[in-house]
C-alpha cells in the first residue's frame, strides 16, 4: 500500500532506509514563490541530530539536506521539491545477527508477516532515521506557515518521571546508559497564530489529522490535545472555555480545548502532547524468538539513545507543521464569497430562497 | 474540503445534519458476497440509541437504518451500499436562540469562521447524531471482519473518577443531571483475531489510522494504544513485550504495546483507550459572545447526556472496525508471491541477484 | 475498490442501481454560501430524461432530485449535499432471463469475473441510469462555476454519419428502431470563461482529468481535446496557436489546442468531443454464452434508445463541470503571494536568493 | 496541488525539471519480493533515448537510472523504491531568451498564470524529459505484470499521413528537419494476458484510468480504446463483440471494444491509440507575446524532435503498465470469498436471505 505519502494539497512522500544509499522526500503541492534555501532546512536537520550531550546516540549523522528540484533562483516554483539526505557512517555489521531474530518492541516480526522478509540493517524503513526526511519536509511547511504568521514549537517535556531539563533526568540518562536500559518521555508542542476555521467537521477534524501525524512517529503510544486525558475527570462547567472579546477579537478565556473545538481551530494556541515509549533497542538481555520459530535471548548492540523525546521533539514540530500547512491550503475553498473574490468575480448570485 | 470521507479501499462518506431530513452513509468498496440485512446494522444502531437508563439523553431516536442500494438477494454486490437514517422528533425550537451566539465547548465559532454561517439546529453537522451514520457503516465493516475471525468490542470504562458500572458513577450522573452539568469519561476498545502484518511502516501506521479514526469522534481529547501515557514512565526492559512460542505460533508475553509495533499489527490484541470530555451542552450559565462581537451569558437548553462515553462506545467500536477492514484489504497486495497465487500465476520469476 | 468517488476538493460519490429503490449522490466539499434549490438541479435532470421525440427511450423516468442535506435557508452550508432520485417504473421482468447470460457489448461478463455475481436488473450499477446521479451533482458544480463566470455547454453533434439535427439522422433513428438495431454518435462540449492556470503540469493535467471524466461515461470509446485526432496529420507551424494581445489581454489566435496547453488552461474556450458507441442493447439476435459456459443466442428486450448521444450530452456537460469546479478550487493554493493575501498576511518574506 | 502523483496502491510520484540537477520517481506500494535490478529499468530508458536515426533529437541523454532505496539483495522490500536520473548535457543557454516570452503550443503562458513565474530552462517541469521518470517507474510496473503473465507493447504507428516505418515517413522527417517544422503522429498500444475483472464500474473504469494516464503525456490530444472514433459510425449489431467458448474459456469473437466493456476488462487484448500533436518547438518564426503584454516573433532554437511518437511509444507503454499494475492490486479485494481464502478463514457466513 502507498503508506509513505502524507497530506492532500501540501503532500509529501518519504523514501529510504536507515543503512541504504540515502533517504529523501518529495514535496508535491508547495505553493510557488516561497523563498527557500538549503540552510532553511538544515537548521531543522541539526535539531534532529544527536548532540554532544549525554542524552543522545553517539552515532555521527551529518544529515545535510540537498535540494534537487522545485526551487529556482531562490524561490519554490510550484513543482515538486525533491530533497535528498545521503547516508554515511552506516555500521551494518552491528546488525549482522538480526536478520532471523525478532527484536522485542520493534516492527521486525510484523514486517516479516507483511512482506515475507526485511532489510534488517538498522531497522531499515522503520528506523528512527526515516524521520530525517520528514524533518526536511516539515522545515518547508514551517517556512510557509511563517509567511502567514503561524509559528510552531515543540520540545521534550519530561524524561521518565522528571522534567526534561532537571539534574534528575540527566542522572537517569547516565544511569540507563550504563545499564543498557532506556526510559520513556513526553514532548509538548504549541502552535501560535493559527487562524480560526482550519480543519473539517467530520473525519478530517484538525485534531484527527494531528493525532495521526504524531502517532505516525515511531514509539508514540498516546496523544493529547489540550487537557487531554484529564478531561475525563472534569466537569463541563469547568472544562468549557468561555468566549470573550479582547481587543475587538473573539478569544477564549482559558484553553482546556487546546485550540480545537469540534475539529476546527478556534484561534487559540493549539496544544499537543505526545507520549514516547522507552527506546526498544536495549542491551539488557531479552527473551525472543527466531524467524524459524525457535526461542532465544537477544542483546541489541549499536549506538542507541536511551530516551527518544529529545531528538523527536523537532519531528513532532515538523509533523504539526505539515498538518497545519495542508489544512491552511485546504481551507481556502470553503466559502463561495471568498472564491469569487479570489477569482475577481463580482457577486452575481441570486438572492437565496427566492 | 472533502472531509466527510474515510478509508481508502473500504471507503465511507457520511452526510446529514442533526435536524435535517435524514442522515446517511455511502459505503464504497465493500467486497461482494457479504451476507447483509438491515437487522445486522440496526443491532448496532440500538447500542448508540439513548437507553431508558439515567445516563443518557431523553430524546427519542428510532434511528432505523434502511439500505437503499448495493445489496441484492441478501448479499452485497460490490457496488456502493447507501444507508439512510431518517430524522424524526427534531425539536428545532430548542435551538431558536443559538444562531448568533457561540456555545462554549462547541464548534459554533469555528464553523462561522470557516463557512461564514451555519445550520444551528442541534449542532447541525457537528452534532453527536452525525455518528449514527458511522455506526451504520461500522456495522458492515464489523460483519466483514467477523468473516475473517476478527472481533472488536468497546465499552465505557470510567465516568468521571469512577468505574462506569459503579453505584458512584450512577449517583454522579443523577447529581449532574439535576445541576445541569456534565462529566468526562473513557472508553476502552479491544480487537481480537487481527492477523500480524496490518498497517504500514510510515504514515499509514495502524495506530496512526486508529488514532485519527477515534479523534474524529467529537469530544475525544486523548487516545492511547496499549499502555499509552504510562510508557513515558516505563523502562525499556519492562515495556518491551518478549516474543514467545505458544502452540507453535509466535506470540508476545505481555501486551504493553497494545498489539501494534512500528505501526504494524503483531497478532496480539489491539488495545485502545479514548478520553472524552464532558458534554459541552450544559444548562449552567456560561460567559460567551455573540456573532456581532458583544458579550452575553448562555444557558444551553435541550435534552443532553451528562456524559458522552456510554453512547460513544459503539462509535469507537465501529470506527475501529472501519480502520481494520480497510487495512485488511490494503494488506492483500503486499507480497508478490501472494499476488501470483491469487491470480493463479506460477512462479516464473528469475532468481534474485543474478 | 472505492471507484464511485470523483474529485479531490469538490468530491462526489454516487450510488444506486437501475432497478433498486433509488439512486443518489453525496457532494462533499461544495463551498458554503452557494444559492441552491432543487429546481437548479431538476432543470438538468430534465435534459437527461427521455424526451417525447423519436430518438430516445420510451421509458418514463420522472427523475425528480430531492436534496436531503447540506442546504439551509436556500444556501449550501459547506457540509455534504446529499441528493436522492427515487426509482419508479422499473420493469424488472424485462430482465428476467438475463441473470445467467452475458449480453454482448455490456459489462455483464466482467462484472461476474470481478464480483462473482451481479444484480442483473436493468444493468444494475452499469446502467445508463447511474448517470442521473452525476447530472444532479454536475448541476451543482455548474452553478458554482457560473458564479465565477464560467459556462459549459454540450450537445449531440452527429448521429451515425449525419449531423444530429438533420432529417437524415431522424430517418436513421426511425429505421433503427424498427430493425431493433442502434448507431453510434458524437457529443461536442465547450467551456467558456475558464481562467488561465487551471490544471497541473504532470499527472493531473486538465485534459487528463477531463478525459477520465468523459471516459467514465458508459459507451464512450474516444475523447478528443481541440483538434483531437487531426493533430496527428498537422504540421507544427499550422497547429500551434499564436498568442496575440486583444483588448489588453493575452489570447490565442485560433484554438487548435482546445484551450489547454501542457495540461494547463490558457484562457481560450475548452473544446471536447466524445465518441459514443451504438447502444449495445439491441433486439437483433446475437451470439453469446451463458455463465455456465454454454453458447446461446440472445435478443435484448426492454425500452432502449437506439442512440446514446442525445441523452448523454448533458452528462458530458456535467462531468466537464465537475472537473472544472474541482480544478478551480485546487488552483487557489498555487501561489504564496495569493495565499498571503487570502489570509490577510503582509509580505514579510525575505528577498529570494540572498 | 499535488499533481505529480499517480495511482492508488501502486503509486508513483515524479519530480525534477529538464535542466535541474536530476529527475526521479518514488514508487510507493510496489509489492515485496519482486526481483529487480537497474538493468530491468535501463532497458526501457534506452527506448526513450534519442536514437542515432533521423527521427529524433540530437541531444545526448545517457539517462541511467539509479535505485536509491526499496531494493535489498536483488528484491523489492515493499518500501518505497526511489529512482534517480541525473541530468547532464544541459544547454540552458539555448533557452536564455525565453524567460519573458510565451512559446506557442507550450505551457509557458499557463505556467505563469498559475505560478507567477517559471523555470524556463528546457521547459522545466513541462519538458518531455519529465517522462523519463515515468518510464523508470513503468519499467517496474511492467516487470510486476510479467509475473502474472501480462505483457504490454506500444509502438509508433503513423507519422503524419504515413505508416511509421515507411520510406515516406523517413523522407517527411528529413524534410521537416530542414524546414525547422514538425508533424503529428500516433502510437498504438496492446496489452495481452489481462484477466477479466480489472477496473471498476463507475468513475474508475479501466478505460477512464487509461485515458487519463495517456492524456497525461504531453502533446496527446486524443485517445481511443478499441475501435475508438469509428464507433460513432457503426451499428450496434456490428459493433458488439459476440461471446464464444474457445478451449473451455469465454472469449469474444472480434474485439471492437478493445478489451474493455462497461469499464471492466473482459479478458481480450486491451487496445489503445494515442494521437500526438506535432512538436510545438519549431524554428519557423511564430507570432507570440511577451509576459509584459507586447507582441513579438519567436524562433525556438535547441535540439527538438520533429515528431513525438517514436520516443513517446515507450511512455505510452509504461503509463499503460502503471494503470494495469494498480488495477490488478485494487481488484484483489473485490470478493469476500477470495478475501476469506487469502486470509485462510473458513466460510462461516450465514446463508444469505435467511
Amino acid at each position: 500500500m502507498a503508506g509513505s505519502g502524507f497530506g492532500t494539497i501540501f503532500r509529501i512522500t518519504t523514501w529510504g532506509e536507515s543503512h541504504g544509499k540515502a533517504l529523501g522526500v518529495v514535496i508535491d503541492g508547495c505553493p510557488a514563490g516561497l523563498a527557500l534555501k538549503e540552510a532553511d532546512i538544515n537548521k531543522y536537520m541539526e535539531r534532529r541530530r544527536p548532540n554532544a550531550g549525554k542524552m543522545s546516540t553517539k552515532r555521527k549523522e551529518p544529515d545535510e539536506a540537498e535540494i534537487l528540484s522545485g526551487v529556482w533562483d531562490g524561490r519554490t516554483t510550484g513543482t515538486p521539491i525533491s530533497i535528498i539526505i545521503r547516508n554515511e557512517d552506516a555500521h551494518s555489521s552491528d546488525y549482522s545477527g538480526l536478520w532471523d531474530v525478532y527484536r522485542p518492541g520493534h516492527a521486525d516480526f510484523g514486517f516479516d508477516a507483511k512482506y515475507g522478509f526485511r532489510d534488517a540493517r538498522g531497522g531499515g524503513r522503520s528506523s528512527g532515521r526515516e524521520t530525517s526526511a520528514r524533518v526536511a519536509a516539515g522545515a518547508v511547511a514551517l517556512k510557509l506557515l511563517s509567511e502567514i504568521g503561524i509559528s510552531v514549537h515543540a520540545e521534550v517535556e519530561s524524561i521518565g518521571a522528571y522534567p526534561a531539563k532537571s539534574i534528575e533526568a540527566e542522572e537517569l540518562i547516565t544511569g540507563l546508559r550504563k545499564e543498557g536500559d532506556s526510559t520513556g518521555s513526553t514532548v509538548f508542542c504549541c502552535a501560535s497564530g493559527v487562524p480560526a476555521g482550519l480543519g473539517d467537521p467530520v473525519f478530517e477534524k484538525l485534531d484527527a489529522r494531528l493525532s495521526s501525524a504524531i502517532f505516525s512517529i515511531g514509539a508514540v503510544k498516546a496523544v493529547e490535545i489540550g487537557d487531554g486525558c484529564a478531561v475525563s475527570l472534569a466537569r463541563g462547567s469547568a472544562n468549557n472555555d468561555p468566549f470573550r472579546i479582547k481587543d475587538g477579537k473573539i478569544v477564549t478565556a482559558g484553553n482546556h480545548a487546546g485550540g480545537i473545538l469540534g475539529g476546527i481551530s478556534n484561534g487559540s494556541e493549539i496544544l499537543i502532547r505526545a507520549y514516547f515509549k522507552p527506546t526498544p533497542s536495549i542491551s539488557v538481555p531479552q527473551d525472543t524468538v527466531r524467524k524459524d520459530g525457535t526461542e532465544t535471548v537477544i542483546t541489541v548492540k549499536g549506538r542507541h539513545d536511551p530516551v527518544i523525546g529529545p531528538r523527536a521533539a523537532v519531528v513532532v514540530e515538523c509533523m504539526t507543521g505539515l498538518v497545519l500547512a495542508d489544512s491552511l491550503l485546504l481551507n481556502m475553498s470553503s466559502r463561495v464569497d471568498r472564491i469569487r473574490s479570489f477569482y475577481g468575480a463580482s457577486d452575481s448570485s441570486e438572492d437565496a430562497g427566492q
